[in-house]
């Protein structure tokens, strides 16, 4: 894809690269470059053009497409190409639409805007253009589908260590805390500003794929009543803009280095400490909500299937594989 | 649906029915029953109508409608509506799709042909018109994905009592053996019979849907030479035509049954008893394929989660929860 081309040599470089050269190393006409400099302008990249030298890119948008995320992707990330939508019903039921019908692993489905997003067991997902990142990736890992919901801890770490890389990027001086709620919620100062909702289509003993989807609040300032208490956004917390393609960008090198470390081991046991450490669960009051009844416990982390360890009043341990845990003092838990 | 009501009303009973009869119990005209009858007798139904007596079915065809299926299906079935094809790619796909779209636990997609039947792992499974049962059970459990591979244990057990039941009816003369090969293929006299793939669609901790997915092979008599060898029918090895609605219903009040006790208990501690007494593996050498390597033992039986349990060379027992196990003296196995 040209745009894609031109984003990558022009980007990070100081110096102005001429028409020419790049008519010359990507073997296409001037004409072809002069149009996809021009469909990028359009997009709301500034160019800067000087007679005799060449171009320059003077300006960044803060774009999600297909050219800006996959011109600075490595060769080696777990991403290996992105479609890009302005509006869809849901990235993940379109990256599961596309899995039905061939799409390749590695595949990045994000969207401007959803019209149904959702979130876990079906709750509501409010996503509208502009305001956060709403994207989908589809894995097709030689698994048994026991091991899928390792897959949701990876991408919670993952996102976790973006966020607060970014959020330590743009305001190092706003003191930011950045943790996991196990097992997939990302929450900044007490809120959540990313849900991830992992989904997968398998046969007994193997999946035919996984589709991870993340929500990121990045710019949102208002949200429904029913989870303005809860939720928040990056913006909100720091005052700071970040481009959403550096967060997206951020991700896919924190998760392409977690899921290494899973496919060594077929375990936890090299993402543990890093995602224990960011476990706002740890050693505070926890409320499992499970069919034959609620406990309470202390939370003492996850094992190496990304299991929750509650201690339980009478001093015994549970490992809690699924269901909902509520954290006391977080999200109206008193 | 009239014709359902229809063959309700004449089904096992000697009386004669009359027209009026109809008329008023189901609530509909002359006319209405009368193009009903006529549709069913297009279909291959044979009716004896007698003056001022009304009508009788002398002759059931080898039908797997939706009428003839639902019109013999109890109210407490796990059943609970029936779509019939003529062609589909694959009644598992039929299936996946419709419950994309939101169709209702216990429906049974059935087709007289498919164009593209899948085994496990992508095999291709040959389904002509009129040879066989090709069926797909959507199933909406409220689990946790770790349940599911207990499913395809159950829907094992009542096709193979389905299976046995009908041979031995339709020749209690023929000696026959109907077994399960672990975890869920059906062999009679040492050939498959039966194939079934199970699929589901989930997140990390809730099962959105299963679909469970029979090929049984009923008057097959060609094979494909990459399968002659280990494939039969209930014909080739009963030397009798059984009609497939009947395989089907019986199939049905089987797994009803052991769905129950599964439900009852959430595991397979009141099915393993009569699931090992038809397992081939029991007592015999199994080469177990992982992904670690091969390795051989004698296989004892399954565990209340349906895993096969193999005794190694050295004495050590392992629990197999995926993954290919052949059986030496079957399927060419020497």
């Amino acid at each position: 894809m040209m745009k894609t081309e031109i984003l990558k040599k022009l980007r990070n470089t100081n110096e102005y690269i001429s028409g020419q050269t790049i008519c010359k190393e990507l073997g296409v006409s001037r004409t072809a470059v002069w149009k996809a400099v021009n469909q990028l302008k359009e997009e709301g990249y500034e160019f800067e053009a000087v007679q005799n030298k060449g171009y320059k890119i003077a300006k960044y948008p803060d774009l999600i497409t297909k050219s800006e995320i996959e011109s600075q992707i490595d060769q080696a990330a777990v991403i290996k190409n992105v479609k890009f939508f302005q509006e869809v019903d849901s990235t993940n039921n379109e990256a599961k639409r596309s899995a039905e019908n061939g799409a390749a692993d590695g595949t990045l489905f994000i969207a401007e805007s959803q019209t149904g997003g959702r979130g876990r067991r079906g709750k509501n997902w409010v996503s509208p253009a502009g305001s956060g990142i709403w994207m989908s990736l589809l894995l097709r890992p030689q698994l048994t589908p026991t091991y899928a919901p390792m897959l949701t801890l990876i991408a919670a770490v993952a996102a976790a260590e973006a966020i607060a890389q970014v959020m330590t990027d743009a305001s190092p001086d706003v003191c930011t805390q950045v943790k996991i709620k196990w097992p997939n919620d990302i929450v900044v100062n007490g809120r959540k500003v990313c849900g991830i909702l992992t989904e997968m289509s398998a046969e007994m003993d193997s999946i035919h794929f996984v589709v991870i989807g993340l929500g990121i609040n990045v710019n949102t300032t208002e949200f429904e009543d029913s989870i303005k208490d809860i939720a928040s956004s990056l913006y909100a917390e720091s005052g700071q803009h970040i481009k959403r393609a550096e967060i997206v960008l951020a991700f896919e090198k924190a998760f392409t280095r977690y899921y290494q470390y899973f496919q060594d081991k077929q375990d936890l046991s090299k993402v543990q400490d890093t995602y224990n450490s960011m476990l706002i669960n740890v050693g505070r009051q926890v409320r499992v909500t499970e069919q034959n009844g609620d406990f309470t416990g202390i939370a003492k982390g996850t094992n190496e299937k990304g299991e929750l360890i509650v201690q339980k009043q009478d001093g015994s341990e549970v490992c809690i594989a699924a269901g909902e845990v509520s954290v006391r003092g977080l999200y109206g838990y008193v």
